[in-house]
C-alpha cells in the first residue's frame, strides 16, 4: 500500500459515504478482533520462505506438489508461532478464519488441509474417549498426517452404495478391509496420495455375514519411518484436475488388509470382541462431521466470493473503456449500468453470505453445545439448513465468481488475476460434500414435509414457519423491503405447493410415489415463478433497481475495501489496493520462464527446419 | 471401439428409435461427405508423433509450449499429406471442419492457429492484389508464420481506443510504429510470443499530424534466420491463463519501429508516397475479417458443445447411483429427470447450434460472393446476425458445457474428462472477438432501430421482420410448436419495446440519450419476461416438458452418437464410445508422473523432519 495509488481509486475512496473501518470491525466481530487479525497477518506474512519464487502456474504438476509441501510446513510452523496465548480458542479461530491467510500462501490449497478440516474433526466426532485421547495426541502435534476416505471411484454422495468392506474376524479380533471391485477404490481424498500416512476410512461393516452399515475405521497405510505403502495397500494420486492440484488427491485400494478391532471409531456404534454389534443410540449423531464441514464450506464461499468481488470491483474502477458520450473520454467501466448489474449483486451476496455464515456458525455452536448435554432437538433443523445453505451458497458463489471473472474481460482470464483459480476452488464445492442437485432435492423433501405438516395444523420450526403463514394467493405488490420479502415468501410457497400438486397428480395417474417424485424433481430443484406480479409491477421494480444501482455506485469500492483483504491474500494483478493493474500484469508476465530466453529452443528444433521446408 | 462395450451403452443403442448414421450424414452434408471425413480422420490419426506420451496436464508451462510446437509441425504436415486432390476446396474445408481433428492433437490449441484463422484471412481481406500475391505465397507455404495484433493491454473491444501509432514519414516513405504508453502494448495475440515472425498490426495512422483512423500494417518482428526480435521490438509472452496455454499469447511493444510504406494493407484505405490519404470507399468493407472470425466461432461453439454433451450423456448412461425405488438397484443417472433436464437442453442446443452455424456459414458465403460483385446490401444484416449469434452461442455454450461438466459430478472435475479444458476454450470466446455484453448491446441497438423503423412503417430485413408483425399484447397461450414460437416472438417484442419505453422515459426526465441508454442497458441485455402467460399455462408447459424429456430419453445416446466423434477427438475418460469409464480413469491416473515413485522426495526433505519435530 506504500506505492502510489491509482487516481480513480483515490477518488472512489473519497466519495465513499460510510466509514469503511466500522464495517470492517463489524465483519470481524469488533475493533479488537480486527486488531487481532491484523496482528496475526503481520506476523505470518513476514515469514521467510512462505511465497513462491516462480509463480505456481509455471511449474509442472509434480513440482507444484513438492513446492506446496515445502510451503505447508513453513506455513504450519508460522501459524503456530503466531498464536497469541492470551486469546481464547474462539478468538484465535475467528482471526485465523477471517484473515484467509492460507490463500496468501496457496493459490490452490494446502496438502495438509484434509488433516485439519476432516481427519481431526472425524476423530473428535466419531472416536470414543480412549481413542480420542490416543489419536488426538498424535494428530494435533502432526506426528501423523491424516485424511478422510469416503468417496469411491463408483460412489459419491450416495453413501449407502459404498463398496469397501470391513469384515470382522472374531478369531484374531481384527477387521479385514477389502476393495472387491475397481469401483470400490477410494478416490478423491486430499492428501491421500503422497502426504498422509493415516486416514479415516468409511467402509461397509460385516459381522458373521450380516451388514452392519457404513462405519468409520482409522487405518494406517504408510510406514511411519519409510513412508512406503503398507502391504495390502494400493495407493496413488488420481491425476490433474481443474483445481486443488496441490492438495494431492489420491486413490486407495485394500487387498484383505487387516487392522485391530480398536481401529473402528466407536463413539456411536460399537463392535465387541466376540463380534457383538451395538448400534448407535441415535442415527442423527452420525450427522456431526458432515454438518461441521458444511458450515465450514458456507464460511468459505462467503470469503471466496468477497475476494473475487473485491478484485473485480477495484479493476472496474481502474479500467477505462469505450464511450458513453461522444468526446467525453473513456469512462470507468464501473460507470456502465450493465457492469454495475454484474458486480453489485456480487457485492450484496458476499456481504449477505458473510452474515449468513456467521449466523449458521452460531447455530452450529449452539446445537453442538446442546448435544453435549444430550439435547438433540435442533439437530435435524441444523442438518436441513446446513444442507440447503451449502447447496445455495456454492451454486450462487460459482455463478457470481465466474461473473466477476468475465466482468474483467480478457484480463480476468489470466491466472495472474487469480479469478480462474478462485473459480476452480468454489465450483468444486458444488460437487464435494454432497452433490448440489441431491442436496437441493433433500431440501425439497424437507420443504414438502413441512408444508404437509403445516396443512395438517402442526407447528413448524422457525426457519420453515413461513410455510404456515396465511398468504393470499394474489398478493398485492408492494415495493418496500418488507413487501419484497413477502413476495419471496409467496414465490417460495408457490413453488413448494406446485411441486407437491404435480407429484400428487402423477400419483393419481398411477405412478408410484418415487417415480412421481422423480418426474416432479425438475420443479422441485429449479422452478417457474409463482406470483401475480404484473408488467407494471416489473417496470416499477426495474426502476427501483436502477435507482439502487446508482446509490450503491459511490460506495462500491468502500464495500469491498471493508473486507480488508491484504494484497497477498487477494494474490491478484487486478485487485491490489493501489490499482496498479497494468504494471502488475506486465511484471507478472515477465516472470514466465518462457520469457527468460528471447528464442525458445523449439525454434531451432522444429520451427526453422519446418519453415525452410526441410522437415 | 474394438474393446468390449459397456452393457448399459449397448442397451441404449438398441433402444434408439432412429437411424443414427442418417443423422450423421445429414450433419456432414451427405453420405459422401461422411465418408470423406472418415477417410481424412483415418489418415491423419494414424500419423506417428501426433499424440502425447505424458498427458499435457503434467508438463510445466514451458514444456507444454515446446511439445505443442512439435505436434503442430507434425499435424500440419499430416493434414497436407491427407489432402485429397480430387475434392473441391469446399469439400476439404467441410471435412476438416466437421472432423475437429485438431482437438485430437491439442487438448488446448495449436500455436499455429492464429496463422490460419486470422493472419491469412486478414491478408485476404485487407491486402491489395499485389500485396496479396506476395504475402499469400509466403504465408500459405508457411515460410513465414503470422499472427494478428489488435487488442492492447489497455484496450479490447473498443477499437477506436487503440493507442499504438503508425506515423507516416514521407521523406523515407516509411511508417513509424510506436507504443507511447504501457497500455499501448499489444497484448493477447496467439503465436505472438515465440512462434510467429510476422503479424498484422492494427494501429492508429497519423499523416502530417492528422488522424486517419485505425489501419492494418504487416510487420516483421523477428529475424527469419535467427528468430531474434528485431531492433525496436519489445516482445514476450503474457503468462499463464485459464486455457489456450499452448497458443503462445504474447505482448508486443514498438519503439519507433520503421516499416516501408507498402507494409500498410491497402485493399481499402491507401496512403500514397507523398502522404496523400485515400479513405476506404465504404466503411462496411472493414467488417470482413471480423465477420469471418465470428462465423468460425459460431461453428466452433456448436462443435465444442456437441463434444461436451457427448461426454456427459455417455457417462450418464454408464454411471449408476443412488436409488429411485427401494431395492430396485441403482439406476443409470440418466434416468433422473433432473439429469435429463440438465443434459437434454444441451443435446437440443448442440443440434440447434450446428444447424444455425451451417445457416450462418451459407449466409456468409452468399454475402461474400455478392461483395465480389460489388453488392453490399446484405452486409449490415450479416454483421448484425454474426455479432448477435457470436454473443448468444458463446454465452449459452459456456453455461451448457459447464452444466455438462458438473452433471458428471466429481469425475467431470478431472482434466482427464476433458470437460474443464473444453470450458476453458469456450468461456474465452465470451470475451475475445468482441466482449459479449458489448455485442449484446450492439444487437439491442439494431433491434431498437428496427422497431423504430417498423413503427414508422418501413420494411424490415427478414431476420428482424417479426418486429413488424401485429402481435396482440395478450396472446392466448397455445402449446404447439407454432404457438411457442409466437410466444417467444411476443416476449422478444415486449423486451425491445419496454427497453425503448424506459429509454424514452429517462430522456423525458432530462437525461441525455447516452445516459438514458446506459440506464436502460440492463433491460436491453437481459430482461424480465413480457408475456401474459398464466400459472395454468406454466403448469401445462411443465407437463409438456416432462413428457418431452421422456420421449428424448431412449434417443439420448443416439443423438450424441450421431455427432460421430472418435474417441481421440473427444479425448475423454468419461466419453469414449465403449463406456469403459472407470478403467480409463484409473489408466489415466497412473500416467501421472507423481505415480512413478511410491514415495515422493518431499517426504524425506520436508515431511519426515517436520513430523518428527526436527524442522
Amino acid at each position: 500500500m506504500s506505492a502510489k495509488v491509482n487516481d480513480d481509486l483515490l477518488t472512489e475512496r473519497r466519495k465513499c459515504e460510510f466509514n469503511v473501518e466500522e464495517l470492517t470491525n463489524y465483519l470481524d466481530g469488533g475493533a479488537q478482533a480486527t486488531q487481532n487479525r491484523r496482528k496475526l497477518e503481520d506476523k505470518v506474512l513476514s515469514t521467510k520462505g512462505l511465497f513462491d519464487e516462480v509463480p505456481e502456474e509455471y511449474l509442472s504438476h509434480k513440482e507444484k506438489y513438492e513446492n506446496a509441501v515445502r510451503k505447508a510446513v513453513v506455513y504450519y510452523k508460522a501459524m503456530k508461532e503466531a498464536e497469541d496465548p492470551n486469546q481464547t480458542e474462539q478468538e484465535r479461530a475467528n482471526a485465523t478464519y477471517r484473515s484467509l491467510l492460507h490463500a496468501a500462501v496457496f493459490k490452490d490449497n494446502s496438502p495438509f488441509s484434509l488433516h485439519l478440516a476432516m481427519f481431526i474433526p472425524a476423530i473428535l466426532g466419531q472416536a470414543d474417549e480412549e481413542q480420542k485421547k490416543y489419536w488426538m495426541k498424535r494428530a494435533s502435534k502432526m506426528e501423523i498426517i491424516g485424511t478422510y476416505a469416503q468417496t469411491e471411484l463408483g460412489h459419491g454422495t450416495f453413501i449407502r452404495g459404498l463398496e469397501t468392506t470391513a469384515t470382522y474376524d472374531p478369531k484374531t479380533e481384527e477387521f479385514v478391509l477389502h476393495s472387491p471391485t475397481l469401483t470400490a477404490y477410494k478416490w478423491w481424498p486430499g492428501s491421500l496420495a503422497h502426504t498422509a500416512n493415516y486416514c479415516v476410512v468409511m467402509a461397509h461393516l460385516y459381522i458373521n455375514g450380516k451388514s452392519c452399515g457404513i462405519q468409520p475405521f482409522i487405518v494406517q497405510f504408510r510406514d511411519e519411518e519409510t513412508h512406503q505403502p503398507l502391504p495390502g495397500i494400493k495407493l496413488g494420486e488420481i491425476g490433474a484436475k481443474l483445481g486443488f492440484n496441490t492438495v494431492n488427491n489420491g486413490f486407495l485400494g485394500f487387498d484383505q488388509h487387516r487392522i485391530p478391532r480398536n481401529r473402528m471409531l466407536m463413539k456411536n456404534a460399537q463392535v465387541l470382541k466376540d463380534g457383538t454389534f451395538k448400534r448407535s443410540p441415535n442415527s442423527k449423531l452420525t450427522y456431526g462431521t458432515m454438518v461441521y464441514v458444511r458450515v465450514v464450506i458456507v464460511n468459505g464461499m462467503a470469503n471466496q466470493l468477497a475476494r473475487a468481488v473485491t478484485i473485480a470491483v477495484r479493476y472496474s474502477a481502474v479500467r477505462r473503456q469505450s464511450e458513453l458520450k461522444p468526446d467525453a473520454g473513456e469512462p470507468q467501466i464501473l460507470d456502465y449500468v450493465t457492469q454495475q448489474h454484474k458486480l453489485f449483486i456480487g457485492i450484496a451476496s458476499s456481504h449477505a453470505f458473510t452474515l449468513t455464515a456467521k449466523w449458521l456458525t452460531r447455530m452450529y455452536q449452539k446445537v453442538t453445545a446442546d448435544l453435549e448435554k444430550g439435547n438433540l432437538d435442533e439437530l435435524p433443523e441444523l442438518h436441513a439448513i446446513a444442507c440447503c445453505l451449502k447447496a445455495v451458497t456454492t451454486t450462487d458463489t460459482s455463478v457470481l465468481v465466474e461473473r466477476s471473472r468475465t466482468s474483467c474481460g480478457g484480463h480476468g482470464y489470466m491466472l495472474s488475476s487469480n479469478l480462474p483459480q478462485i473459480y476452480g476452488l468454489v465450483t468444486a464445492a458444488c460437487t464435494y460434500e454432497g452433490e448440489n442437485t441431491v442436496l437441493m432435492l433433500q431440501t425439497a423433501r424437507s420443504l414438502v414435509k413441512a408444508l404437509e405438516q403445516a396443512q395438517s395444523g402442526k407447528r413448524l420450526s422457525p426457519t420453515m414457519s413461513y410455510l404456515s403463514e396465511k398468504v393470499s394467493s394474489r398478493l398485492k405488490w408492494d415495493n418496500s423491503i418488507d413487501g419484497i420479502v413477502k413476495g419471496f415468501r409467496r414465490v417460495a410457497y408457490g413453488k413448494v405447493e406446485s411441486a407437491m400438486r404435480s407429484m400428487r397428480k402423477y400419483v393419481r395417474s398411477g405412478l408410484g410415489p418415487e417415480d412421481a417424485w422423480n418426474m416432479s424433481s425438475v420443479q422441485l430443484v429449479a422452478a417457474s415463478e409463482y406470483t401475480s406480479i404484473s408488467e407494471a409491477d416489473i417496470r416499477q421494480l426495474q426502476d427501483t433497481y436502477e435507482d439502487l444501482l446508482g446509490k450503491i455506485r459511490p460506495n462500491a469500492v468502500g464495500l469491498v475495501d471493508a473486507f480488508d483483504f491484504r494484497d497477498q491474500i487477494l494474490n491478484s494483478t487486478l485487485g491490489a489496493y493501489d490499482g496498479r493493474v497494468y504494471e502488475r500484469l506486465m511484471e507478472e508476465a515477465l516472470k514466465s520462464p518462457l520469457n527468460a530466453e528471447p528464442v525458445n529452443q523449439s525454434f531451432h528444433k522444429y520451427l526453422k527446419p519446418f519453415m525452410q521446408g526441410k522437415l
